[in-house]
Order: C-alpha cells, then sequence, then structure tokens
C-alpha cells in the first residue's frame, strides 16, 4: 500500500458508539438514558454519536399495536425533538436508530442530525424476521447526507448483511456508515473468535475503504438476548476501538479522519481499492 | 436459525487445499511438485483439490517474455495434459491455478478438470498490481460448473476483494467457490487477529451461503512475500480447517456436505441467506 505520496487528509472527528439498552414499551426512559449518555459521550469530545436500533422504543414488540404506541413521526416526535434539541445546543451529530410512525406505516428507522437540526431519515431496508410483521420495507433507498464533518451514510443492522448495502454507499461517496443495529447471536462461533457481525464490518469496510461504526444495544428482551461488541472500523477494515462488552451499556471512542476514506487508497500503483 | 426442518443434505464431498510453494521460471519442477502434493491429497482421501495461483509457473514475473515462456494452452499444454490425466486415474476433481497463453494473450487463469478430463476455465478478472502487465483481465465472467459432485465456481485472488464476485457466483447456484491465491500481506494487521483474507472468506461466505476453499501459496519470490494461511470455510461463514501454516506447504482438508449450500437456510421463518 503506498499512502504517503497522497498525504494524510487533516481533520480529526471523534466519533461515539453509545452502546445501551433500552427497554421495550419505555420510551420515556429510553429516551432519558440515551440523552444521559450523548451528554457523557459529549464530555468525552464526540462530534458524531451514534445510538443503537430502536432505541427508543426498544426491540421486542408483541403486536402491532404495541409497535405503533411505541413508534413517532420524525423529526416532531418526542425523542427526534429532543435529540435535536441537544444536537443544537451541543453542537453535535447524532445518528440514532428510531421506531417511526409515518401515518398508518411504521419504520425501523435511522435519523440523522446535526448542529444545526434534522439532517435527514434513513428507513431499514431489510427487515429481520417478525420486524416483517410491524414494519413496512425501507422505501428512502440507501442515503448519504453531505455535512460539515463529511459524507455521513446510515443503515440498520441486518442491511449489513448485505454486501449492496455497503457498495451503495461508498459508491454514492460515503467517509462513514453509522449503524445503529440489535445484533442477536449467530450459531457456531467458536470460543475466543470474533462475532460475524464484526467480521462482516471489517471485511466491507475494507473492501469499499470506508469507515464503519456500528453501535450495538445490549441485554435480553422477552427472552431475546443481544450481542454488544459494538465496534468503530477504520477504512482499512482494521478495528480501530471495540468490541466493546457484550454485556454492559459502554461508550467507544475513535478519532477519525473522515477524508482518507476519500483519499484515492491505491494499493499499488494499478489498483484503487473499489474499482 | 432453523435447519433441522430442512434436514441434512446427504452426501460429503472432502476437499484438499494443498498449500505450496512454486518457483518462477521452473515449471516442471513445481509441476512435479504439485503431482507429488495431489497424490498425497488424494491418498488422504481428497474428491475435490484445490492448488494456488500460477502454481505452473510461480507469480513475479520481470518481463513479459518471462510470463510468455511460463505460460501454456489450455487443455493441451504440459501442466494441463498432466493434471488431467492425473484426475482420470485417481477419479478426482481439481481446481488449479495456471499461467495461461491463448494465441497472443496470457491470463491469470484456473483449469477445473473431473474425473473425465477437462471442465472448464475462469479467467481472473481482477488483475493486482504488475500483473496487468503481463496478462489481460479475464473475459470469461464468473462460470459455474455443474459436475456430478456439486456445483463449483473459481475465481483467483484479488477477485476475492470484490463482493461481486462472490454474489455472482452465489446467484448463478454455486455450491463451493474454489479461490486459488498468492495472497499478499495486507499493511495494518494486528498481532494475533485473523488475515483480512480470512475475515474476506469469512464474511463473503457467511452472506452468500457459499462454501469457500482457498488454497494459497508460501515463500518469497523475489522479495515478495507470500501469506499461506489457506482455508477452508462453511457455507455459515465458520472456518472449517486452517488457517494454514503462513510458511509451510501443509494440505488442508474438509468433510463438507456441499448440498447444504443449496439447503434454503432460513435464518427465521421470515429471512433466507441471501434474499
Amino acid at each position: 500500500m503506498q499512502m504517503a505520496q497522497n498525504g494524510p487528509a487533516s481533520e480529526q472527528v471523534r466519533v461515539a458508539c453509545i452502546q445501551m439498552e433500552p427497554k421495550v414499551g419505555e420510551n420515556a426512559a429510553n429516551l432519558a438514558r440515551s440523552l444521559e449518555l450523548c451528554e457523557e459521550a459529549v464530555r468525552g469530545g464526540a462530534q458524531l454519536l451514534v445510538l443503537p436500533e430502536l432505541c427508543n422504543s426498544g426491540y421486542v414488540f408483541e403486536t402491532r399495536g404495541e409497535a405503533q404506541a411505541a413508534a413517532e413521526e420524525i423529526p416532531t416526535g418526542a425523542a427526534s425533538s429532543s435529540w435535536i434539541a441537544f444536537c443544537r445546543e451541543r453542537g453535535v451529530y447524532l445518528v440514532a436508530g428510531i421506531c417511526e410512525r409515518a401515518g398508518e406505516q411504521l419504520f425501523n428507522s435511522s435519523i440523522v442530525i446535526g448542529p444545526d437540526g434534522y439532517i435527514g431519515t434513513f428507513r431499514k431496508v431489510h427487515l429481520w424476521n417478525r420486524e416483517n410483521l410491524f414494519f413496512e420495507p425501507g422505501d428512502l433507498g440507501f442515503p448519504v447526507f453531505h455535512t460539515a464533518i463529511g459524507r455521513i451514510a446510515t443503515f440498520i443492522c441486518y442491511d449489513g448483511w448485505f454486501p449492496e448495502a455497503y457498495r451503495a454507499c461508498a459508491l454514492r461517496g460515503a467517509d462513514i456508515i453509522c449503524i445503529p443495529t440489535n445484533w442477536v447471536p449467530i450459531p457456531g462461533q467458536a470460543e475466543g473468535s470474533p462475532a460475524m457481525a464484526t467480521v462482516l464490518a471489517q471485511a466491507n469496510a475494507h473492501s469499499n475503504s470506508v469507515y464503519i461504526a456500528a453501535a450495538d444495544r445490549v441485554g435480553t428482551e422477552r427472552g431475546q438476548p443481544f450481542n454488544g461488541q459494538s465496534v468503530i472500523v477504520s477504512y482499512t477494515g482494521w478495528p480501530l476501538a471495540g468490541p466493546a462488552s457484550p454485556d454492559d451499556e459502554e461508550i467507544l471512542y475513535a478519532d477519525l479522519d473522515l477524508g482518507m476514506a476519500r483519499v484515492a487508497r491505491n494499493w499499488n500503483d494499478f489498483n484503487p481499492a473499489v474499482a
């Protein structure tokens, strides 16, 4: 790999993946806890914060009615408006998994917010298991948001099992993919070997030359255990922070030079990273 | 993951990845060594054998003339015809990396042979570094060969850096992707962490539900070190054998039930592995 002639890009962004434990049916408590942890991350210097999938609502719904009750409109609902106020006050960016209601439809969404307020929404494309009973598949594609700190893409959990998701973001110029997630165990993992979620993040960061910041939840909800092990991966494919604890709330930090994902990563004189 | 209701597929195929050290300019010795190791693999019960990239010729050419001199026509050249005779005699399948000449053109190819002789050829699509000076990019796409033991796809080394290569094979029904390779070190690997080649094989086997058998070379040629660490990965994404030694010739074995890559791998009642 020959990077030297390109010179480094110049600006560091401190990213925080906030691993937390939302609880289904406790929207107000989930929102309060998310704000506490965001506050802690900002004290830790974070400029771009990532929260887990469905962190306003919890995950394991039993009925459509329960999901409906936990959902909110973007950007006017309780969690959206609180997070927007927080980002305005603290001058930071936030990507958070949110249970979204849009008229009669529910989406498993990711909201992107900046110091000037609401930026945009991604809606999970690949619904996992019983999510199919509650949510509509995402209808917004794989957007890349051009912000003052860099080009931010976001998708959610099982979307990351599809190489096309990373590819779509990278080809549209993403510097970083922020992944709110609720990973569940994959059978067959050998003691001491990396989780498949880590393997997927590394492989796809490497093949696409894009940073990845994945914030997972922890805990067990209605019998469903979640993995934790949030991770921040360099555009090189090597982990920069984490995997975090499999069990505990935790904030992972890494200082990323997002411009490096744009520098032509010439593996040699003939081969750029993506083409 | 719920697999039980599908029942297992029924036939085991013993696959051998033959990690060897070809030497540039020594075609006759390389062929002889490959046949010795193939003989050993057959004694070990292997029915499908995989040899490294350019194993008839060595890798680090200095001139086009040198590459031209080391290349042969498929299936009539010295290595092709010896391997074909071997497969006929022993009743086995072989996938081997070969320096191919076709008229004025050279290709970095993979030959597929069975008990009845020559089956087909793949030509490396994504040429790495100075390969671009000697070889034409592959013009045969990503073929899948339907054989009596299963559907065999093959691509070579750097092709595996492109998620589309695995996807193309999987969507055309491949049970196994045999990867002759000459992996080189990737900067930044932490002590004790898996090689990026292993990470890529795991992630792409998992996302595509396809077996992967990657046979690497070892040794240092004209200053270029190679990685070894051949690996056989299940359609689940978890390794079945290897990674092999980084330095020594070695034969990896695994008994694969290739039909399992065809069984609808329903991760749950809603999600098949690929779609």
